[in-house]
């Protein structure tokens, strides 16, 4: 019933349309301007900038996930989850398990772990990533500049 | 007086000792298990996992920041600021602010924005980056998941 599959370049629309069911879920439709050609060029191009997983239940496209590498200098080789999302009609039925168990095998491949966000009132996430052990890094606080401000940070130094 | 310079691989020696007092600074000694021969490897190889700036105050050693490449399935091709140190006898002079624009400027290149995470308690930074026009997404928790969870994890759907 269940099938977990990397994603290929014909996934890019799906993707993107379930990039925009997230981000409406996380009430962030507003910061959300990727387009799917972008999805094409830095997901399925010479040199991808993220990997992905379609999830598929009775042959339905049911969930998804992103990830990447990066690096801790606490660690070392890590994962980051950039998204975990299934769609509202497949929730409850264990695809957002599968899809993380299968990030965590890939993962294992050549990361020490695996880091990622959570909002703070995805009660259903959070329980989720407790019953795996996961550790909630209680006084770190999530930072983002922009790149207009990036570039009035870039010129100061001109 | 101040120079900001890319690292090269005979700084890995320097990186390490500064990882080590950035982690003492943040309390994570005991979190802290990365060797100098990881620094080597991941970041001077074939294949590097992070880029490193070197800050140097009258010829002398005075922090470093250490980045990568990420994605935002929001916005596109983003920069992750990992570290960013300044040893104690350095500060108050620039020098955080320096390495911040200087990784801008690289950002700049093929970023659409950056992002980091800081101790909810380090308030010098925190004035700092709310300066610059940062945002801080107060709901976004950060999570983490060792190896051994991710072992088991990856063993859940055999």
């Amino acid at each position: 019933m269940l099938l977990i599959r990397p994603a290929t370049i014909q996934d890019a629309p799906l993707i993107y349309r379930m990039i925009r069911e997230l981000a409406a879920f996380e009430r962030e439709s507003h910061l959300c301007v990727i387009e799917e050609s972008d999805l094409v060029r830095d997901g399925f191009g010479d040199d991808p900038k993220f990997s992905a997983l379609i999830a598929e239940w009775g042959g339905l496209p049911a969930g998804y996930a992103v990830f990447f590498d990066c690096y801790s200098t606490w660690v070392g080789p890590e994962l980051y989850l950039e998204d975990l999302y299934v769609r509202p009609d497949f929730r409850k039925k264990g695809i957002g398990m599968a899809l993380l168990s299968e990030v965590a095998r890939i993962g294992l491949q050549h990361c020490r772990a695996m880091r990622w966000e959570v909002l703070d009132w995805n009660q259903d996430a959070i329980v989720l990533y407790k019953a795996l052990g996961a550790e909630f890094r209680e006084q770190w606080k999530s930072v983002a500049l922009g790149r207009d401000a990036m570039r009035r940070l870039a010129e100061r130094n001109l």
